[in-house]
């Protein structure tokens, strides 16, 4: 089997993290894999949500979009329909619940981190893409805050990042692009930390179902993919 | 550890599946898994999404929604706010991707299915409990739609259904119940086909990530629990 | 003239009343008139509305809704369209406005009542099975109120119910199913108490005017249902 | 008793129709009801709705809305508020309901006649006046739409009209202002054609249910007044 | 140059402007210059937008909106779509920024004022006559705050009033009628102040650009029309 | 007066335009201007809307949007509060009526050109930097169509360029920052053809009224500006 980037099937595709990509934001993080580039932002606001007032705990919560454009056809601008679709809110959800499960939420005191990842140009696995860029930027926003004195202590438990392994042609591969993606099996997601273990994975049969032995393999494509993003993420933040 | 229910942890709650629930639509299921009850309809329509039209193709799709007292305290109404949460868009995504999964659409021909699953009491495991009674309703659809005569093959490739699983006071369960749904450490959904292939699963830590250990002992729940479930379907099927 | 059902003209339908029929909400009530059935729950909250803040006075509301294949023909869901139609606006004003009149809303204390009336299965007079059902729901509800000490009069004035009439082929009939009414030249639905007062009268010419013999008909007819209907609310509360 | 306005109790107030208010629509009337000044006008588009396609029926719908500031305290806007009340879309189906009783919608053809009712100022009864007026707008719309050839018939039936009634401090009376309206036990709205025939009745209590002696005293009130109303209507038609 | 109307270049059309046209608002003007028709209301709400509150300074908001037959061809009702369309946006944003700048909003205190402007009868320049005809409605609201005593002091700093001028078929002309504004090159706007102050200046190439020497000629003309706007306003005041 | 950047009051902030931005859009420009950076896209479509079909004739629209962070405090998503603000669709109607203004609609057939600008970075003058950044992407977007054999003939009249310009501490300036543009006397936006034509003037008095010297003044500075604009757009482009 030849992948179309002709990768190894082990092979991620360019990664680069540009930290301080624009002025504003606490954090602020330009990611790309490959063609795929995603804008990550992490914004601290001194306030929680209503259901965490009085409670000491902090939050972190995730927006996603595109831009109209970022797709080889143009998307209609959910600004403009008057809703974000489900695949929106769907990937908005997983990025600040895994984004949440890096964080000792209690430490965060009650602030509130939205992190907003806006894809500029999409080739395949923006979510993941998103959540590896977010974890940079939301280091980045954590040392702001402990700078500005907003919160004394490190509510970082560990790096996560993320990646999508799939079956392309009746293999198994490593960070899928859309080439891949769009033909692909099987698709799943894997969101894991430094240390090894598992946040979140999401394995979804596209067409035939997908064996254990299948699930297996792609586990552990994924497993080594994610620690050498985390090399990644910690030479950008030269950890 | 002794579960709330004092249920065995590789124990399903009582499961029941009653046919033809209500009379007008085409498949109509009531599903319960202890106390969480959904009603599943089926409906036939000859009609296919734009995207589909003149392809010779039909497709399956979803809606899940919650009675607003179905729950401890009474969620607003999903019409009444004037959109579907983001829990509900994600679910109605699984089941409909779910069921997709089950039937070769070209079979179908040119007709969409329409699966609703509407809770009217929930005590967690909604989503699981809504693939596995949607399954039957779509039995149900696909064997009106053979009589009318709209089909003469039969679309379906194999029966599927889910349960939840996951890791409750550090040890695996099988289908947690809103006692322990709600304080699990790692929540997990697998779908699964009568021949033990995957159709999803995801995984979710809820609060520490989870292991690879854990999540081998999570699978093997599931399949288990599946193999149950799939019988249970044959039973009310007749099959 | 020979109703559809063969019913006489002036016999409601079989008619059904299941209390505690879901387990979380205070009072729950499965309710069928023939082959209509409506799920109403009685939700209480103790808040009310802005306008009520710092009066002592309480509220009761009412939402009403179809699930999507209650119907011969499926019909959108509401909460997917983001809006409720005019119809179901309608109805559950209606449901509301009666609900209100039948309680002392000073007794009630600044507690709200919401009532869900959910039709899972409809073959004409959903919004007087509603009400009818929903008066059963309400008074579970206040009992559950006072058992908790929320408060300690009981602020029920009188039980209500309500029932359709309508003139179908030059007849003035009882308790309208959906041959009759869709096919009816005038449709009247009657809300009374069980002293025979009058909540509200809503009569609609389909087709032709009616008379004012006509509707003195209609009256009559709806006044004697409602004693029945109340004789049957009573049988199932045991009062 | 003494009515705020010094009116006998079977007196309206005083009632001004003037046609040709604007120079758009085919019919436009401002139609006066006291201090009630509602805009009524009637537009012809030479279509139907969907569901009409083909059958050579027309149709008659309504819109209704209050400027802002029509009333004591302003009310928000609804365009601004992005969706239109329960009370406007309850208003706006009896509107179009009444008027579409009032016509043979096959001699109409495929056209359908838009009815918008825009009250500029309001002192209760707004409805009772919108349908009164607009049978005016309606009728000087379909001679524009035969002196133009649209249709050859005459689709008007009879000639229609509303009035509010209400028990008031204990006593039936005659077309409520807001003053009476606010404070009524019973509140009815009654749409009669010339003839005599009812189109409508919709009769609510506010406070204490109501007798059928009232509710005779009423409809007795009601006839009357709407028997002077078609007399102004036809007045101003010169018919 | 032949105007359509038989007008002079530096002709303005027929104005009129009706002090408390309607009775609730604390300002109620029509407007009409010459088939132009519009209600201008202002209501004072004790009460700021809350980036306001605890300032001491007051606020002045504006909305639009056309009664659907107002035009040619009936528009669809803007509270019926749900949403405000962008043109609506756009001029009510417009004329709030203008009376803005027509009072110290700091002399206002914390109350709020609102203009409603609702065209009944549209022929060009409905903003133009919005902004005119809700100065005087302003003006009233003013003098019944002082009445009132809400203000003491008077934050009304000079009377603005607003003209569209364009050039139609090669020439500059005054306050144009729809016949003119649909077929304009240029299309402008200018609202000024009774010292000939500019407050805002609109001017939009429709076909070809606009030169310097147009541009001149254009804010002649309008500079001209204001000033006996202005005028007008004056008498109608009674200043 | 001093400027806060230090500029002359007659200077452009560094202004840069990057062609090719990014990789699926016919046209694709990252233009910056000082700290304000926008991403301009424009999408070619082989369709017209509905009002144009049939007329040979082609359209320009444009649609703008601003990162949640792009900006010092997050705004909230508009595609999450589910409607663009006021701002966002008055800006987007400038834009796309400007580009209309630039090419002749006629020669581009029954295609549509759709403008994305999305502003990633903002510190004052995002609409202008939009226009003069898609003015790029719209050229290379019509080369593109010309490539492809879509059309034959050039639809682009002449570039056009926007600029602000405003009273700043009582002086003239041109193309203000934040830290200018947030404390102006008069803001105006100014869009012109490489002729020296106007497009749109838009000049708002934010404080006191404007007198005619100072818009003259105005004027003058955005003549300027906006020459230099169209040579860096022409370098760009290498024309």
């Amino acid at each position: 089997m030849n992948r179309p980037s002709g990768r190894s099937i082990d092979q991620l595709r360019e990664i680069t993290i540009t930290r301080n990509f624009t002025c504003h934001a606490e954090g602020s993080v330009l990611v790309t894999f490959g063609d795929t580039k995603v804008i990550c932002t992490a914004s601290v606001e001194k306030n929680v949500p209503h259901f965490l007032r009085g409670t000491g705990q902090g939050w972190i919560t995730a927006e996603y979009g595109m831009l109209p454009r970022s797709t080889g056809d143009r998307m209609g601008r959910e600004a403009a329909r008057g809703k974000q679709g489900g695949r929106t809110v769907e990937i908005q959800r997983l990025i600040g619940r895994s984004l949440r499960a890096a964080v000792d939420l209690k430490v965060l005191g009650e602030n509130q981190i939205t992190i907003d990842c806006d894809v500029i140009q999409a080739d395949g696995g923006t979510r993941t893409a998103s959540i590896t860029g977010a974890c940079v930027a939301l280091v980045d926003a954590i040392t702001a805050m402990r700078e500005q004195g907003i919160i004394t202590g490190n509510p970082l438990k560990h790096m996560i990042a993320a990646v999508s392994v799939g079956i392309y042609q009746g293999t198994a591969v490593l960070d899928l692009d859309y080439a891949e993606d769009s033909n692909a099996e099987t698709d799943m997601n894997v969101i894991m930390t430094e240390q090894g273990g598992f946040i979140e994975v999401q394995g979804t049969a596209e067409g035939e179902p997908y064996s254990r032995i299948e699930l297996d393999q792609l586990l552990g494509l994924a497993d080594a993919g994610i620690q050498t993003l985390i090399e990644k993420q910690r030479v950008a933040l030269a950890l």
